[in-house]
């Protein structure tokens, strides 16, 4: 695959890939970290490296307070792009998509990402129903961001131990069999005309708001937050 | 100003501007909305319009808990657009932009709001730094988005009455002179690798985490969060 762009290529040679070529502007080489990595020259700042290596989407729930990112049918690669972005700056451990009718990960989604997807875990699933039961039998809660009549404000659940977190394509939403696999839908607040938010928007204001404000303990911040204790059965 | 897209043709027909001509695919004349406005035949959907009107910045900090974006020099009209659809769907008085230096906005920014921007007040002022000192004597609190080690997390100060959060381009952050003209620095946690956000991500994680944590009780929404009181001298 090629990487190009001058923060994806950086973040590609700080991640896990094998470099086969790297390829430099003069004006781009002045950095020494793409200096260093012996350039060829030309236009812009590129990267010949290994494929994407994808994780295994069982491993991303093994952490007791593990956050996971799953996206149906997202198929715009720069939104896959900018939801990597959030999912690693926040500290999630993984995103899950689909392996059909979803974007994969691209040279625009490495590019989207900030490079991001180097650093972070993502995983594809054959049917990201199927794999909403098996995290909830791994004791995950699953959420579905949903603006049906159902959801509850996304400020409500407790989110307590591992958490998934489950977004929509833009327009779309949930498939009803995935929005049926969650355990509880829920909703961010409108309150303009427009009535919804871009999916990597969404998912800032959901991570963020899960990780900063509900529960801050198991993050290093300082709000009590809505911490009552609730029993998975 | 021709507005294209199915999106920011449907709110420019709800919003404010003058509609001079229609032009719609037969596809797009299928929605009822559309299909009234009497279109001209064509590719897509498009809208002749009477320029965008500029609010007064002014006017923006009227209401006693008013929160009003400001962007330092973000010149990628996506990013604008983007920003603008975060900042009409989460409720915000308005955003205020740089005359120059900064994208303005174009049927881009248009697009990539979703047409947020009909419904939307965008100010424009000559100098940032400066309107920030007015908005200070107008008693608003001026937090300034930053990676700054004197920045504190943004989920520490308690955001009462009216609030103007600045954020800055990516790459650059503030100008030293526009911190300078802040209150505080507030901080957004990074605990990823790539170490920053987008600045509509940035953007969507303070305006929510400000309105639906920090202060719900000013929006109906059902969080304690931290309001202790403070003395605005």
């Amino acid at each position: 695959m090629i990487v190009y762009g001058r923060n994806p290529v950086r973040e590609a040679l700080r991640g896990p890939r094998t470099v086969a070529r790297v390829w430099a502007s003069d004006r781009a080489a002045r950095d020494s970290w793409l200096r260093d990595a012996g350039p060829h020259l030309a236009d812009d700042a590129a990267l010949e490296v290994s494929d994407f290596e994808y994780a295994d989407a069982g491993s991303l729930l093994r952490g007791e307070d593990a956050l996971v990112l799953c996206l149906d049918q997202v198929t715009d690669p720069r939104n896959l792009g900018a939801v990597c972005r959030v999912a690693e700056t926040a500290g999630a451990a993984g995103v899950v998509i689909g392996e059909r009718r979803s974007a994969q990960v691209t040279p625009v989604v490495c590019r989207a990402s900030a490079g991001a997807v180097e650093h972070l875990a993502v995983a594809r699933v054959s049917n990201l129903a199927d794999y909403l039961q098996g995290a909830k039998r791994e004791e995950a809660w699953v959420y579905g961001a949903s603006s049906a009549a159902s959801a509850v404000p996304y400020d409500q659940p407790d989110y307590r131990g591992r958490v998934v977190l489950v977004l929509g394509s833009e327009g779309r939403g949930l498939r009803p069999r995935v929005a049926a696999a969650c355990d509880q839908l829920i909703a961010i607040p409108m309150r303009g005309r427009v009535g919804s938010l871009n999916v990597a928007a969404a998912a800032a204001v959901l991570v963020y708001g899960i990780l900063q404000f509900v529960r801050p303990g198991l993050t290093g911040f300082h709000k009590p937050g809505n911490l009552a204790p609730t029993d998975k059965a």
